[in-house]
């Protein structure tokens, strides 16, 4: 069988979001969940897909550089870079001109997610497993195979990951057992996005409890008393015992951070999520050491552009909580390499999502992660917000507060033919229905 | 007057260089030196100029980043810009849904830089001066204005700038006196790349020396046994107390850097360049510390993203040497934080140019910085490479190895119309003839 990739295509699908103020925050008042849409295709005929997450304008431009880095992966063998994943990663995010856009950050680097998130997919289902599962079943030797551990060597060398996979091979089934019946525990941010009533907040809490979340997250930093005054009413409201999260997405300087947050701490907050700038290790490094004393841990990773930052963020102490990201890092290798420094360095994986797709995504990381990586539920959780998942060939599905394992071959990504007619951009017929309607200008 | 910006356009313009190799390193090995150029006119008629360079491929990405900031720009006042410039940065940098493609970094960040350089470039046109001019000329106050200080407060505040542009008042027409008549030093890169023989860097280096140079940059970190070769050849022709760097161009793990340089320290080095990931402010720390003691620094910046990250490598004590980039930063105002944050922590700037157009634009930042900032010489010099400048209007000219401060209004990157239509990609007369001649694929 000859698994040459033919051809790549890619789409500009957004979905009008902005318009129902669904999603927004300190920072971003107005997404339109898009994503560019990677359908890669054999000679032999199989299809894999893969997506970027982006939040609307400049979507675009990520598509562009999906096409630029087509030329570089066309007419190559699957079994090849199967057999050797870390060097393609290498040669992708190494090529020569490209790489001096980046190197690994911004546009060009989630055009590379774009690209080995449709190619893992298409491992998967070659494998005929759920993602998670393809990783799971594979040796210690092969899943550090396909890890480029370029720049990383002062943190996790290839034996140390090695060593972790092995040490974890104790107690797999019965984890892969407890995953299968009870799933990955999820967390909720839709309860808190910032202006929210207490009318509306109490009315959401009651409802998401009722469904089996123990965990939420809400939206802080635009205004003080307005943050006590919701997260008052989450404390009234949430059973003992349940998990409190904020997350200010990157409103604050650094002793603003810790000024703000030591006033909120009487409401008792499992982590402040992006105090400040993504770039700013040393800075989250400040914030952490100033709230340990206050219960409070520091979580970020959603911006977070490589796995050189993560290796500075998890080696330093600066984040307790490290959120990754499907689309931000370079598809399903980089995170790994993540998974396996948080590891090592104590430091719980909750990955961020919501969007378009990253439910989909992410729930494969975090099911592997504990596993075969992590043996532990502790302080772990993932991120999930209730939108969009119906454009899906197997949606996400949270039962009883957490993430039901997916079953189906691949990485859950693929969108039927109708929501992409419907959502690309700007020719989709929403879009043009909208166009016309006088809502918005294309 | 009505100084509206009327319209944006930008062309992709690349030069061959990849076909003589020149500027090839341990990384780039083969280099189209690029740029996005950007031509910007008012309302009432005025033009001006900005680049982004690259290094070739995706050079477009870039174009299509800057026609995306273009919706943004068009129709904006100009004096309104210059009255609140750090704003309207802001603004540019923080636009709603684009922020999620970084923030500040990589394609989105470069355009950016296309963006507001031709902004800066008709600020200088306006009032008549070259750029280093307009700088000089402002009022503490006005120039602080033009700087978005967003997560800088705990390493300098806009009254911290201001204090230390007042102080730097003393001397400043005699250094502005002293630029004119003496220029500002520049380094030499071009006779030391890799794989160069002992004739070739000979014959270069006498020829250099003659011309007034003193100070030489070699590349390093492919092989240990040449690059000893090649810096005994460098000791060898070198007049005494001439100095000597070298760039690994990002090719080290931390340790490796630290083994490797420590056997070309009897060589005499200033600074090690790029030893490792741009990326990682902790790892150039643990080398900077390693080094210090057998006398070499440590220089990055060229793929330095923005000011958070040149924040964390100027507090921390990561870099010893900060190589600001005209490009790669967002503008000028961009470099001016990062100038100022220097002087604070008393890091000497040391401009990365080279490539096409970037000695063009950084002697304006460092003879701004020596003659309002700096106020010393003393470790200071700003690098060149006689590439195309032949191109420019007002090209770069260097003198008894110093830059000759540019005389005419603007930031001298006006390109010659016969020159944009000659290499634009792919419909310019060169890739075209290069083309026909199938001595490229198109």
């Amino acid at each position: 069988m000859t698994r040459i990739i033919q051809s790549i295509s890619v789409r500009d699908i957004r979905f009008p979001t902005s318009l129902e103020k669904d999603g927004s925050d300190a920072t971003n008042l107005a997404p339109d969940y898009s994503c560019a849409y990677v359908s890669m295709t054999t000679k032999d005929g199989l299809k894999g897909y893969g997506i970027t997450f982006t939040l609307g304008r400049g979507n675009n431009i990520v598509c562009e550089g999906i096409k630029l880095l087509t030329e570089l992966v066309v007419g190559k063998d699957l079994d090849e870079i199967f057999g050797n994943f870390a060097q393609f990663w290498w040669d992708l995010t190494n090529a020569q001109q490209i790489r001096w856009l980046g190197p690994d950050k911004g546009v060009m680097h989630m055009a590379v997610a774009g690209i080995c998130n449709a190619i893992w997919d298409l491992w998967a289902r070659i494998e005929g497993k759920p993602l998670w599962k393809l990783l799971v079943d594979m040796s210690p030797e092969q899943l550090v195979s396909t890890i480029d551990f370029t720049y990383l060597e002062d943190a996790l060398t290839k034996d140390e990951a090695i060593d972790i996979l092995v040490k974890m091979k104790e107690g797999k089934e019965e984890r892969e057992k407890e995953m299968k019946a009870n799933g990955f525990p999820a967390y909720i941010t839709s309860c808190g996005w910032l202006g929210y009533s207490e009318e509306k907040i109490t009315r959401l809490l009651m409802e998401t409890q009722e469904k089996g979340f123990t965990r939420f997250k809400a939206k802080v930093g635009a205004d003080i008393e307005d943050d006590k005054r919701r997260l008052k009413v989450f404390r009234e409201k949430l059973m003992p015992g349940n998990l409190l999260m904020v997350d200010a997405n990157q409103k604050w300087e650094i002793q603003e951070a810790i000024d703000w947050m030591k006033q909120l701490a009487e409401y008792g907050i499992t982590w402040i999520e992006e105090p400040t700038s993504p770039d700013d290790v040393l800075g989250h490094l400040e914030i952490s050491k100033a709230l340990a004393s206050h219960g409070i841990g520091v979580a970020t990773g959603e911006q977070c552009q490589n796995k050189v930052m993560f290796k500075q963020f998890l080696k330093s102490g600066a984040m307790q909580f490290c959120q990754i990201d499907s689309c931000r890092l370079g598809g399903v290798s980089e995170n790994l390499a993540v998974i396996l420094m948080a590891k090592k360095y104590g430091v719980p994986v909750c990955p961020h999502a919501g969007g378009v797709g990253l439910c989909e995504y992410v729930q494969h990381l975090s099911i592997f992660d504990y596993i075969s990586v992590a043996g532990s539920l502790d302080k772990r959780m993932c991120e999930f917000a209730d939108h969009l998942h119906e454009h899906f060939y197997e949606p996400a599905r949270v039962k009883n507060g957490c993430y039901v394992a997916p079953e189906k071959p691949g990485y859950s990504i693929e969108m039927y033919p109708e929501s992409l007619d419907k959502y690309e951009w700007p020719a989709g017929g929403e879009w043009q229905r909208l166009s016309t309607a006088n809502l918005i200008q294309l």
